[in-house]
């Protein structure tokens, strides 16, 4: 077991650039000793094999960060005496993908994962007309949520909610909403100035109804298109989103005159 | 079995939206019947099913698309009376996707799955210097592939190619190159105007090394960023894959105010 050893044994590296980061579970007691628990303990203690002493990175998943060093470890538990707390604001828009549901495991957690990483605050999964079953919660989507932002530096925990169908999604959503619709007329995915909460509405394989479209147009989403490609509808969520998260500016510099 | 069946039983819907689509192999003898043998009849005959008269598609992977209608099946072959050949240039510009090598297959699978869904005209695997071991060509990559140009609709195939290291892969390189970078500066990930080819270097888990950078530079590449996200390698290239797509073109309409 690489845990218990003296406190001051190894000396961390100012200059380290990667610090293991950890989940404390949401709106952990901050001050001055946190402790990781279950999972997390045993990810510290099993495959990272954090030691005392050792400076770690937890997050609380609602935008809280905290720095520190391992203080005590038992067979089950982490405590982390932290140095340092720091609070980022849930990035700007605020991203919903509403996805129609698929039956298919793989493809729910293809789209979470990736989803994850690139930004997605909020999931909801729907049940649209050619879905072939409702949508139902599961509890390792939190749990790949973790790995993800544990991955990517990402401080903010997406949300899972379930909607009834295509119109109840509508009705829950607040800014503007874009669509996946193969047949034109389209409007150019585009974020509107300033805008606080988008949205992204990726229909099943085998598309939308044109009942379900004619909703959407007349709750005023708009229906825009990723080009002549046949996507699989969880790629085609991540490359609008992708389109989505750089012209918001989190990808990266604008694109512009090569330097 | 679903094939012997008279050739008029079954009346092709003209508004079908969707042809069953299967690969020749490349450069078949066009006129006037192609036949599917192996894995691609294996699909026709057992996966799909088709019948005498049943209309599908065939392409040949080097833009050469077919359409007609199964003429005769056996227990291992379909026979495909063309009735119409349409070639299709590749897509401007070529994109070449240059792969630190991983020795993940998932991770291999995931970047030839998706960048081939993307329009990826090659794979490089070269080895970097944080590479374990040295790339190897695998012969479930070209089916990967296959299979995906049948589902997305693209009649050109990628092409796999192995590199040495970093240098090798940029010596053999044509038109404007960038690679993912972790330090600044950084320039933006823009398409010159009318390119032809463009390239993307992907570094390793752990990124290239500074003397990989300079190698890089001093070869006219240039550094570009994906925000602060810490992306792991085949999603950066997926991601940066989709900027360049939708900077040509290829991914529905540009940007712009929306209508």
């Amino acid at each position: 077991m690489a845990c218990p050893l003296p406190y001051a044994e190894k000396t961390p590296d100012p200059g380290m650039p990667h610090l293991h980061r950890f989940y404390t579970g949401p709106f952990p007691q901050s001050a001055p000793l946190i402790t990781l628990r279950e999972e997390e303990a045993h990810h510290a203690l099993r495959v990272v094999r954090v030691r005392e002493g050792d400076h770690v990175a937890l997050f609380d998943g609602h935008g809280r960060e905290f720095t520190g060093a391992v203080q005590h470890c038992t067979r089950h538990e982490v405590q982390v005496e932290v140095q340092e707390t720091r609070l980022t604001d849930r990035p700007l828009p605020e991203l919903t993908l509403a996805f129609a549901w698929l039956h298919q495991d793989k493809a729910i957690e293809f789209i979470i994962r990736h989803g994850t990483e690139l930004g997605v605050a909020r999931f909801i999964f729907f049940r649209a007309a050619r879905s072939e079953r409702p949508p139902k919660l599961n509890d390792k989507w939190q749990r790949l949520a973790i790995e993800v932002c544990k991955q990517s530096g990402r401080l903010w925990l997406p949300e899972f909610t379930l909607a009834k169908d295509l119109s109840d999604t509508l009705d829950g959503l607040e800014g503007q909403t874009f669509f996946g619709a193969l047949d034109p007329p389209h409007a150019p995915l585009q974020l509107p100035p300033a805008a606080s909460r988008i949205n992204l509405l990726i229909g099943p394989e085998g598309d939308f109804t044109q009942e379900e479209v004619a909703v959407a147009k007349s709750k005023s989403a708009l229906p825009v298109s990723l080009g002549q490609t046949i996507f699989k509808a969880e790629m085609a969520a991540l490359v609008a989103i992708t389109l989505l998260q750089h012209q918001a500016g989190h990808l990266g510099l604008p694109s512009g005159p090569i330097l």
